[in-house]
């Protein structure tokens, strides 16, 4: 009777933590989404799986608190990280309404992480990440938070840039940006992050502006120190002149 | 003739992608942090190690760098992720001064995720990642982006909270977040994630400004939404009345 809330990171198998392998090995039943089950079905075959599609988070939580409260061990997976946008806080408000049962959150590497990799090292000084999704936030407080982070001169991680009835998202955000932030701050996107069609574009805010992306890409937008090295979007801490402190 | 910047998680082995345990087994040679380098040395016995105390990351990047363009296979260590306050950035800006080599950034599971996971899920909306040192920038700049933030409605995860010469710093930042934000709300925080002696604490904004906390903790500040359930700090993304989109 334990429900595993597991991130499995970007997609394929070699960017899962240990952690989470293992809580996947020891489950009887792995559910998700459609294409999260796909990714994992080939390394974990002799599972039970559950899928549902996109639009189904909460029938697909109560399904998983459901098996767990039969006596199994269920995993729920999310790509990427199991809080950042993913499920665990939705399960952990679901689980009120049952009786206890044990629940343990397994985090993984988000996206930020993972295409910040591939680009470079965007994300090596304080940033914040914001959905421009507006299906569960009015626009205005994502267009606050744009606004916020860029007078703040934060590094910023956007995810869900765009789909087909946003198409227009990220114009918008980076105009908003623009306001604020130089035309040529340094930016990039990575669509298909670990996944097969994986693609990096460096640009600059400018740039980025007229660019179409899809729901797959995960967008970032330098700071004031955020420079292009080699190809690379990289934010400096400052180490040549000063030193570290521990994280 | 290959470097590797992997991030291993939050200590133990289990936290580690399977990603960053392939590419320590890749390598001859392994450097990092004293502490980090304890962390891995019982799990890749046979390599080599260098390690350099907290306050050498210029040298122990030069040094990784230098060995790798000897020809060998070299992974630099850093906690967490490798990219958020880690060491790629630095890599990346010293390679410039060296003949082409090949850099590969190996993402991890940075405190935010690691620590958020133990607290149950207060990063499942939008928020801002913020270090409290000012070793390396500039405390008007820090308190900028807590007053940006907290006017943006981020949930707020803080790294390097205190040191020994900063240890009024967490309570600076409560009191200009509580300018802002609600006394009740909700905050945590975990001391050791991943590691012997993890502890993790639930508290509010106004009871968080008096509480003293050690360089190896990770504070978070939820949004207006953010609350308490069963003893976890969880952030509603609202799937409850609306429908989520991909991530």
């Amino acid at each position: 009777m334990k429900l595993y809330i597991v991130g499995f990171g970007a997609g394929d198998y070699e960017y899962m933590t240990i952690q989470a392998k293992t809580a996947l090995e020891e489950s009887q039943v792995i559910a998700g989404y459609t294409t999260y089950i796909d990714l994992v079905k080939d390394y974990f075959y002799d599972k039970e799986f559950y899928s549902t599609p996109m639009k189904k988070e909460e029938e697909r939580c109560r399904w998983a608190i459901e098996e767990a409260l039969k006596g199994k061990t269920v995993s729920l997976v999310c790509s990427g990280d199991s809080g950042v946008y993913g499920l665990a806080s939705l399960v952990l408000e679901l689980a009120e309404e049952y009786p206890p049962f044990e629940i343990e959150i397994v985090p993984g590497v988000t996206a930020a992480l993972s295409g910040g990799a591939v680009l470079g090292a965007p994300l090596s000084h304080d940033f914040a990440v914001i959905s421009l999704s507006d299906l569960l936030t009015p626009w205005d407080k994502i267009e606050s938070r744009l606004r916020h982070s860029a007078m703040a001169d934060l590094v910023i991680s956007l995810y869900n840039p765009s789909s087909k009835k946003r198409s227009d998202y990220l114009k918008r955000a980076c105009s908003i940006l623009l306001e604020y932030l130089r035309e040529d701050t340094v930016c990039g996107y990575v669509k298909n992050i670990g996944r097969e069609g994986e693609e990096a574009v460096l640009t600059t805010l400018n740039q980025l502006k007229d660019m179409t992306v899809d729901m797959f890409t995960t967008v970032f937008i330098g700071n004031s120190d955020t420079r292009e090295i080699n190809g690379k979007m990289v934010t400096p801490r400052g180490y040549r002149i000063q030193r570290e402190e521990s994280r």
